[in-house]
């Protein structure tokens, strides 16, 4: 890997050219998971479960069928056997089940909106009418939504099949706690009893949806010669067709998976829900069928993000040294084991050098939808009582929040979780910079009160595909397998046209179908511009080192008297040094000196860094209501480098105030029956542009030299401190430490109150 | 290159699997140019000349323009002007502004259906009725349809700049004579001269269409910051993108160009016609836009195949020695300068030694649509002449008209007309097995003659790109720039799976879009299965390369001690022998071993052979009637080696049935006033199944040593002796010489009676 590059010497990183699928999107002529429409296409509608727990002893669907105009109805059993998917898809097959099993219930229905059955016909008045027709025998049991709750030996228990993972020895009885994940270092009960101060406390924080603006849709068509297309909305079409074809039994070469736009992820489209429904029903009807949610089935239905309850112990020197960590905290896995417990434990004091550590976490099963994957998954819980934590012990210690942390940050060549030095980190570079910050330092209005808070993401790399291909004229193609959801297509075509040294605006980018590209993991976990970009900066190289080859050819000179400099190839034989062909130029050229000229790269991109983030928060409280406004805040992060300086800006804003939202007001609201009271936007309240204050961003740049760019993930990291950042400032201006999120104003006003009887 | 494998080794070459597109297509899932449909799109319709030749003084839109639901309306004055294309493309840009104004008509109208503008609007009604609204100002010319009258000093001239090609000194007017070919050797005076027989005569032969079963359509989708889409169907979206971008001056990379399945094309869906007209009325409109042809509109404004007028003399020493060959003909160029007379000069007597020939050849220009591309360009047409005389050779000298050819034939060595010899050519072979195949020797019933032709066509290789991918299932994903007209999917798979050693179904083939694929030329020229399937074999071997690497990284052995055997890696280093590893087991390791495995290949495939194809055709004259009815049909080519059996065979079927059909009854019937009579199938008289019994095929397998799997073009060949078998057949059936076509009842009728009172 080459070191990044002199930033001086290039043309078009960190820049901010027009996003080349602007103007589709502002304009409404691009396609997103709903638009999509076949000849002859079905509309297809879903049966959701109303009970949160309940077992299905039968399934009429004979009234639905005879409905005219309804052409198809699958259930649960219409998918493969759970024998025949193990003896297909071998270890792996029990998440393969539960990925079918939560498009459509078999035995079971687990969550209030659970998918139970599904209809096709020529209308949507139809299909949902058809709905009205099934009718499901339904033995109501009894529910737990509770994290606590939910491991009472007393509590209902989801699946007899589920023994918890990560104890020993192995269980005898199935169990709610489906995974228990730790990692343990040092001597924590001697470290804390010899600590100057140690600060505990039980933190609470609820499940939160993505809430990206675009639901759930697809349309798929599945022929009777076992050949599948899905069109749909997606963070990865290559995920979509390798679960889909495995919870169908299906090769995945059989199975086509055309990207459309995607109106927001933030990890919730990681996974399936409707595709292998709409392609059960396309097989039945022998036609397309769409199928697509409503706002009201994306919140009871998909994925939110675990909530937690956290139990910490943090301790310090008297100088603010962190000895000991001791924690244990419990995720809401929803209706399926999830797997947050294992980043929670790695990611919550990891950017900490703290010598004694005991992190145990739990994921328990409820009656909720199955949790998902949102912005660093796991992460911005356990942050939210570390961080919390960290300011207690500032303020109890009389040490500046910054310095604090500068005391404790992990720097390059510390021990990260897994045991392996941290390479070109920028821990202390971001924390120095929001000391430097003006807003660290201006002075605070009455009733604000200002807090810090500082976390980290690990950032993946991980298995990307591109190819660039040049046209007859010599402008560029770049095709990689990767979703554009935060810019990306701006981003690969600034690498691009870097690395071959043309103009941005003649290279375009596209999103290819999962037959048109190689294997690309899903755009998430802050891997794309890093591993994607690696892949098309790779294919540019093999493109120049092809442009290269036909001008020697073409001058009859050897391979190695051409360089490619500013777009052109120069002839470095003697005496013929004047002599050069552009890009353009040899791609007209290119057929008739050896062939059409493109190249396709896939690679594990390793090298990835991790990305840290910290966070200055004002807020003003109005004690009267308890009513919290966010008046300044600022996200000072170490990116690497800025491809395309607004995008990474962009999710720095972005992901903060998604935290924000998390810390001062979503939650989902279960009533005693176990349904959710405000399943939609208007109950569900989100930050808007109102709401916030501009949000300031500062990109540290320490470049990763695993990149040739010096790109590191920006995605996750942003989301990690902001629950904190916003808790600091609230307790600090409430002079009281809030442990439960959101910090909606009920509650804020209630724990002021009860301080004040205390 | 390899040499060919022993076809005894071969697992899938030459077999007949089910073709993958076939349910799709059977069932009228596959989407089709006209299938096609985007939200907000707007439905296009084209006004057309009704006059063969009128200057356009002026098109006033304003009162289409008023009627509500109207869009856009375009005309030949939305294009970017001469200069600027000039000044873009260079050289090649007269074709392109031809491209331009046969899309839509400037300052002339040159035939009756040439478009002249363009309406969008919010139905087709609409549409329809804004274009009786447009009032065009035409100043009606005279016209010329005939080629000898269009070359008459006092014929209108079509184009003020056209000055004729091929001729010295440069012409100093312009000409209807838009180029002369020419290939001279010998001393053909003398060699006529000395010969034992010259046999002479003026053949003509109508223009024919290609006769594709679906007409033209497209959605073209512009948007305001210049990035465009198309999605139609054609023989090459690349070159559907590159002639659209031309005419429109954008870059390439600024128009994705997706292919939709083809309804047959047969040369004729190698251009653009509704293409950029969609994109000029979508850019106005600011929506998506759809323009569909009807039949007439195929019939009155697609390229048909050129008529022609061809003068031949033919020598023949007295034991059939051809001595010489003098030949001159005129092929109808249509509204705009076309090419056929060079691959005519070429193509007419190729297949023979003939030491003296003088072969000339002209385009002209007339008021009928552009000619275009139709199988075997140019080709069908001077064979008929040739082979019809050949026939009266052989039964003026008494010699078997196969034994004659061959005595003629061209063998391995032999000069091509071009100057290079000729390869692994199976021409004899061809002549051996029809003079061997029963048909020939079969008793002949009362009114039934027999006729035999041979022809060639010298085939293709060019630029083109495809791309072998793996799941992570170890399923094979081939994607290839190729539109798939005559099974090239299947093609693709077998040669993929051939090369891999795995099953045929665990291979899957698309056809993808102008951003997803580098280059690839359209599909036509009897290349594809030749040079995309090289593309696609050498991507397959880079694909073996990389999962034997990732073997030997698993094994910890060098790279050269593994070799990919029956599907699976083998360990070669000592002691490990057993040792083995599947293409499904590596594909699934890939992202772990290295990242996702792929391969995509360019390449200017060189090294195709020409087809040779000698027909058998038996028919029965009625003498009363005129009427020709088909027999018994044999076809026996030089296939080179079959990759799927059935599609070879249905290509050398169908080319014949097409040569029938332009041999018997197919022609274009304007009357005096220049307007088409017959542009439809009711009267445009193709041969249907009931007309033409089962045609027989043989297909002989000369091996070209210039492909891994020895595959020779076979689509242009089958159509070039067809003409000539069925006009030997029905001449020795008359007992006169028949010179030109169609052979149709009437003029049979005729020829006869006009014999019999002379």
């Amino acid at each position: 890997m080459n070191a990044p590059h002199d930033k001086a010497a290039f043309r078009h990183i960190g820049t901010r050219p027009v996003r080349p699928d602007g103007v589709d999107k502002v304009t409404g002529k691009a396609l997103y998971g709903p638009d999509f429409t076949l000849p002859g296409m079905l509309q297809g509608a879903i049966l959701r479960s109303p009970h949160p727990h309940a077992r299905i002893r039968g399934i009429d669907t004979r009234k639905a069928a005879a409905l005219p105009g309804v052409k198809a109805i699958v259930t649960g059993a219409d998918f493969p056997s759970l024998d025949s998917i193990v003896m297909a898809v071998g270890e792996t097959a029990s998440d393969i089940v539960d990925v079918a099993r939560n498009c459509l219930a078999l035995d079971k229905a687990l969550y209030e909106g659970h998918a139970v059955a599904a209809v096709a016909a020529t209308t949507s008045a139809i299909a949902e009418a058809a709905l009205r027709l099934i009718d499901v025998d339904y033995e109501v049991l009894p529910h737990v939504l509770d994290l606590e709750d939910a491991l009472r030996e007393d509590a209902p228990i989801l699946h007899d099949h589920v023994f918890t993972k990560g104890v020993t020895p192995k269980p005898d009885k199935p169990s709610n706690a489906s995974l228990r994940a730790e990692l343990m270092r040092g001597d924590v009960d001697a470290a804390m009893a010899g600590a100057a101060v140690v600060v505990s406390g039980r933190y609470t924080l609820e499940p939160v949806h993505q809430g990206y603006i675009e639901p759930h849709a697809c349309v798929g068509s599945w022929n009777s010669d076992g050949q599948a297309q899905l069109w749909c909305s997606s963070q990865g079409a290559f995920a979509v067709r390798s679960l889909t074809a495995a919870t169908l039994l299906i090769h995945q070469a059989d199975l086509r998976v055309t990207p459309l736009e995607i109106g927001g992820g933030f990890g919730g489209k990681t996974t399936i829900y409707l595709e292998p429904v709409a392609l059960l029903l396309s097989r039945k009807a022998g036609r397309p069928v769409r199928l697509a949610m409503s706002r009201g089935d994306v919140f009871r239905a998909t994925g939110p993000a675990p909530g937690a309850v956290i139990d910490l112990k943090l301790a310090a020197a008297a100088d603010g040294t962190l000895v000991a960590a001791d924690m244990e905290f419990k995720y809401h896995a929803g209706a399926f084991p999830a797997g947050a417990a294992h980043p929670g434990v790695v990611g919550s004091v990891g950017h900490y050098r703290v010598e004694n550590a005991r992190l145990i976490g739990w994921d328990v099963l409820c009656n909720r939808p199955a949790t998902k994957a949102y912005r660093a998954p796991g992460a911005p819980q356990v942050n939210f009582a570390v961080e919390s934590a960290m300011d207690e012990i500032a303020l109890k210690l009389g040490i500046d929040p910054i310095d604090l942390r500068l005391k404790n940050a992990v720097r390059p060549g510390d021990t990260q979780p897994d045991g392996a030095p941290f390479g070109a980190i920028g821990f202390v570079e971001c924390l120095e910079a929001a000391r430097a910050h003006p807003h660290y330092t201006a002075p605070l209005r009455a009733n604000t009160a200002r807090g810090i808070a500082a976390g980290y993401w690990f950032n993946y790399g991980g298995p990307s595909t591109a190819m660039v291909s040049l046209g007859e004229d010599g402008s560029v193609l770049v095709a990689t397998g990767s979703p554009d959801i935060g810019g990306s297509r701006a981003a690969m075509a600034i690498m691009a046209a870097e690395t071959l040294g043309i103009a941005y605006e003649n290279v375009r980018v596209i999103v290819a179908d999962t037959a048109s590209i190689g294997f690309s993991m899903v755009t998430g976990g802050s891997r794309t511009t890093f591993a994607t970009g690696l892949a098309v900066v790779e294919a540019a190289q093999q493109v120049i080192a092809t442009l290269c080859a036909r001008a020697a050819k073409i001058w009859r000179v050897a391979a190695d008297q051409v360089a490619w400099r500013d777009g052109e190839a120069w002839c470095l034989a003697a005496g013929q040094e004047a002599r050069h062909l552009s890009l353009r130029h040899l791609a007209a050229r290119a057929n008739n000196s050896g062939g059409p000229i493109s190249a396709q790269v896939g690679l594990n991109a390793d090298g990835y860094l991790p990305g840290f983030c910290v966070q200055i928060c004002d807020v003003e409280l109005d004690a009267e209501t308890g009513h919290v406004l966010i008046d300044r805040y600022t996200v000072v992060q170490d990116v690497g480098r800025a491809i395309h300086a607004d995008y990474v800006e962009g999710q720095l804003q972005g992901g903060a105030v998604q935290g924000i939202g998390w810390a001062l007001n979503e939650a989902y609201i279960y009533n005693s029956a176990g349904l959710l009271d405000n399943a939609g936007f208007l109950d569900y309240r989100m930050p808007v542009a109102s709401d916030l204050p501009m949000i300031d961003t500062v990109m540290v740049e320490v470049p990763n030299p695993g990149h040739p760019y010096g790109v590191k993930g920006v995605g996750e990291a942003p989301i990690v401190p902001a629950l904190a950042a916003v808790g600091n400032a609230v307790s600090r201006a409430a002079g009281l430490r809030l442990r439960s999120l959101p910090l909606s104003p009920d509650r804020v006003h209630g724990a002021i109150e009860s301080a004040r009887e205390a």
